[in-house]
């Protein structure tokens, strides 16, 4: 059985996305700052159809490839996916495009029943309603030997944390203060959680570090 | 002239100290985890007068010595002088012990006016009123050509941080998280600050991350 992971960019001061998250900026004030380092990569740009001919071949760019390489199977939150004021009706396929980056199952947490929805590229959008346990046993399923990874956002991760779920995860620390926003380890409390360094790269642009969860 | 710096440990969550912090438990509840890399060092050791003959000469040790070698004074707030309950009458010195690790003028924050405290081994605690940028000014004249380094609590960097004081700081991530306490970089708002990865440098226990901040 593979691993149940997560693997996200933070601000210096701890979070995913900066204030006011909304539809024109997903990312909230400032987040795409967070994610510059990736941003510039050359498989950041095949991942996400743009080519990536004219991108960084360096140490950042061979973490952005395995982060997913061993991936089966996502589970992210409805916001993720593409939530946000009037966006959930059957004709929205999310903001993730015509071919999102994911190439697997995604397992989208929700309250909302509705059908699968298959992308080009082999993403295939699947909406849970019966929580997070559920969620995380169908993508066992569908990722075999592969990983599981948790794509966000913060809540979700947290409440696969609290829940002892996560195996392992990375943090990409961008040299960046957003100042307020989603902050990703938040209210997880003092010893239920202990965690032990994997590895830790430095980058001149952001700082890489994995943990293990004991 | 020298730098100001500050080079202090946070839990991953971003904590310098953990909750209900109290006279006893002066780095709050599971607060001490944060520095089990920096106890086991043998110039932690030495620093703190407990010898160091048995403790670890690794790289971690290296840093715990680099941190403090180019200082020529220091700046903290009152309660990390050793403010608490019932914790400032004219006997009080502090919990620092006879010889605090300092050995240099420490400028202490404070609204109490107080004689300059002498201790053994060169640490002299002068106490100021009139503000954080008298301190500052008081500290860089007495570190001369070396640097000033601003000891904590949270706020007091935070505020030096905010006035645009600071050159440079290293933090010493552990994986740890306290999930309450006191937060380093808390309120410190999107855009004011910019800053650049120096280095970063991985430990099993922990891993250090230089920025300067342009």
């Amino acid at each position: 059985m593979g691993k149940v992971n997560f693997d996200v960019g933070v601000s210096l001061d701890g979070f995913l996305a900066g204030p006011n998250q909304r539809l024109e900026e997903p990312l909230g004030d400032s987040g795409e700052k967070v994610h510059e380092w990736m941003f510039r990569t050359a498989s950041f740009g095949r991942e996400h159809g743009q080519g990536g001919a004219d991108g960084a071949t360096d140490r950042d760019d061979e973490i952005v490839r395995e982060r997913t390489e061993n991936v089966g199977a996502y589970i992210m939150g409805r916001n993720m996916f593409g939530g946000g004021p009037g966006g959930w009706d059957e004709s929205w396929k999310g903001w993730w495009g015509d071919n999102p980056p994911y190439h697997t199952p995604v397992f989208v947490l929700t309250h909302h029943p509705r059908e699968p929805v298959p992308m080009e590229g082999g993403t295939t959008f699947h909406f849970v309603t019966d929580g997070a346990e559920s969620a995380l046993e169908q993508a066992r399923a569908a990722a075999g030997d592969k990983d599981v990874q948790i794509g966000g956002g913060a809540d979700v991760i947290q409440q696969y944390l609290r829940a002892g779920e996560v195996d392992e995860f990375q943090l990409h620390i961008a040299p960046v203060l957003l100042g307020g926003g989603a902050r990703l380890l938040d209210g997880l409390g003092n010893d239920e959680i202990k965690l032990e360094v994997v590895r830790a790269e430095e980058s001149p642009l952001v700082t890489h570090v994995k943990y293990r969860v004991l």
